[in-house]
């Protein structure tokens, strides 16, 4: 088994597709599935995931196949979400409620224990059975509550001012969907970055080309 | 310059990263930036940035770095921004509203011309100037107005009845936020899924390790 830092970001990413997947193949009673099968449900060369899996110890692959539900059990554990890390959200627009909502039911890793929003007309609004509270109340509720990881849903501006108090507050993570770049004004934290728009422009350059 | 068949997948999708940092090189007046400059923000080597670039002819660098708004309009360019795509979006939920603002503000490559749902009780409701329309309508709407792509803002199994309906009609390319996998039953298709899922495990993964 690899060291985690010899573990590059191309394989980190591969973890969640995989993680995924097995599940769709889980929920659709499949036992087993060889590294060939994966490879092109997946578009990965079936060496590529073999040598993926042996830098976690392999999963004990037997010339038939790996035991899915073994498998995604296992995979889920690297990713962690046995874990429960503490989730408060910023931003209860369109966006902020979606991620809210996907948090809520998808329920791996995370639990999502509060939501605010700097508009007062929104206080005390429920997403599912969490209220919606004012961005004021923020450094109270996480002294009480040590939230760990700030799901970032609002506007760049609005994320670069609140940064620092978060980071203040005891956050240590960032589920970052605002445009404002957290790790060049904070290199230590945590940061994983959503932006829809490179999907979008993905897609442009395929009809493109 | 590459043939497009040559290049990879991981290419292509470094492609967005580099047009989107350079548009905020750009917007801060920043006239001129090196391939180190750019390796040291978007955390990839000098030289991988460099092969990259003359996969589609080089840019011009010229040792004293690139010239950000003509490399910026060039990968542009590439990405098919220019272009003019006509988009429908299916499903008003709070993701379809969320994602409906981003394409109507960012404004490259697409142009949303329609907005369907199936509940009839946001018929004619706007999102900013667009009329929602119930998804019964589909059809005479595409005959006249020949979207090519789909965004699917709806849920898994909402997303597989509806497909073989929108590639009737002549849709071509998916924008896929549901779980459906579009690719599997309609390998000719041109298909991008977001999973924002994925990143909230990587999340996972980089706190836990």
């Amino acid at each position: 088994m690899s060291s985690k830092d010899d573990i590059s970001v191309a394989v980190i990413r591969r973890l969640p597709r995989y993680y995924r997947f097995l599940g769709e193949l889980k929920k659709a009673g499949v036992v087993r599935v060889s590294s060939r099968e994966l490879s092109e449900r997946l578009g990965l060369t079936a060496s590529q995931i073999r040598q993926d899996f042996n830098r976690y110890g392999g999963f004990g692959h037997q010339g038939y196949g790996y035991n899915v539900e073994k498998l995604h059990e296992e995979i889920g554990k690297i990713l962690g979400l046995h874990y429960c890390y503490t989730a408060i959200l910023i931003g209860s627009g369109n966006l902020g409620r979606a991620v809210a909502n996907h948090v809520l039911s998808e329920q791996g890793g995370f639990e999502l224990i509060g939501i605010f929003d700097k508009k007062e007309s929104l206080t005390g609004q429920m997403i599912r059975e969490i209220p919606i509270r004012h961005v004021d109340g923020l450094d109270e509720f996480c002294r009480e509550n040590r939230p760990k990881v700030a799901i970032m849903c609002l506007p760049e501006e609005a994320a670069k001012e609140l940064t620092p108090q978060l980071i203040d507050m005891g956050i240590t993570s960032f589920w970052n969907f605002s445009s404002y770049d957290i790790l060049l004004d904070y290199p230590d934290v945590l940061v994983e970055n959503v932006h829809i728009g490179d999907s979008l422009m993905t897609l442009c350059y395929k009809i493109t080309w």
